[in-house]
């Protein structure tokens, strides 16, 4: 369930110290110590896992869920709010530090300091259709639907 | 459930081009045109929202479940893949730039160019459980079960 050296697992146990704003059955809320700015809170499951890989789906559905009402509580909060970003790194190539699976829900407004850059270039349709096909490969078929 | 001007909404119908991965009763998933990298996905739900506000939260909660299975699609597709990113931009503020809700996938790997930058800097404790505490005072309860 925990795993002794995860300091998510010592927030949910108690054993660290955290300010919780949210906690049920599933999920436990705390503001992360080194915010991208003020309400800054990570979505952590109870039960430990790494990643996206091993998060039982309905954990990941009750994480998203939980963190969409976080966003709404800090639109109204008071805290400068202007919108909001749900950010879920899985794996230290997407900056994954802490590997007990985890949400961000953070604030955002004009000027707050936060940017995000990439290589972006507009791609041809048929080099995106041919991604497309081997995703839908890997997905095993096609029009199916989740469980 | 469409919006006549919204490009995601002519994804959604078949009105405009897409490279689809795969949909559903609820969402259509299609790659981004301008990748942040090759396999970059977005989870649209089919009926027109704005942003996490308008959105039901069962929408949410399928996207978060979908976005998880196109991870593991990525992650076994051949296409190069180390970890992925889930992100979701709530308001221009956050950087939306279409107004019908989707929850970004996409591939990391060392060295893909995708930088994310903040004002980092770590936080009393004092100040993290004030912030909490107006949180848990906007959710209007602590220890409250979500629906």
């Amino acid at each position: 369930m925990t795993s002794a050296d995860c300091v998510l697992c010592g927030v949910v146990t108690g054993a660290l110290p955290a300010s919780v704003v949210w906690h049920d059955d599933v999920v436990v809320v705390c503001m992360d110590h080194e915010p991208v700015t003020r309400g800054h809170m990570l979505v952590v499951p109870r039960v430990h896992t790494a990643g996206l890989g091993d998060t039982p789906s309905t954990t990941l559905a009750r994480m998203a869920v939980v963190a969409q009402r976080m966003a709404g509580a800090l639109r109204s909060s008071g805290l400068r709010c202007e919108g909001t970003t749900l950010y879920l790194a899985d794996g230290a190539a997407a900056f994954q530090e802490v590997f007990h699976v985890h949400l961000h829900v953070f604030a955002r407004y004009r000027d707050d300091g936060f940017t995000l850059n990439a290589r972006w270039v507009v791609q041809p349709r048929d080099e995106l259709d041919a991604t497309a096909g081997l995703l839908r490969t890997a997905l095993g078929g096609y029009r199916s639907l989740p469980e």
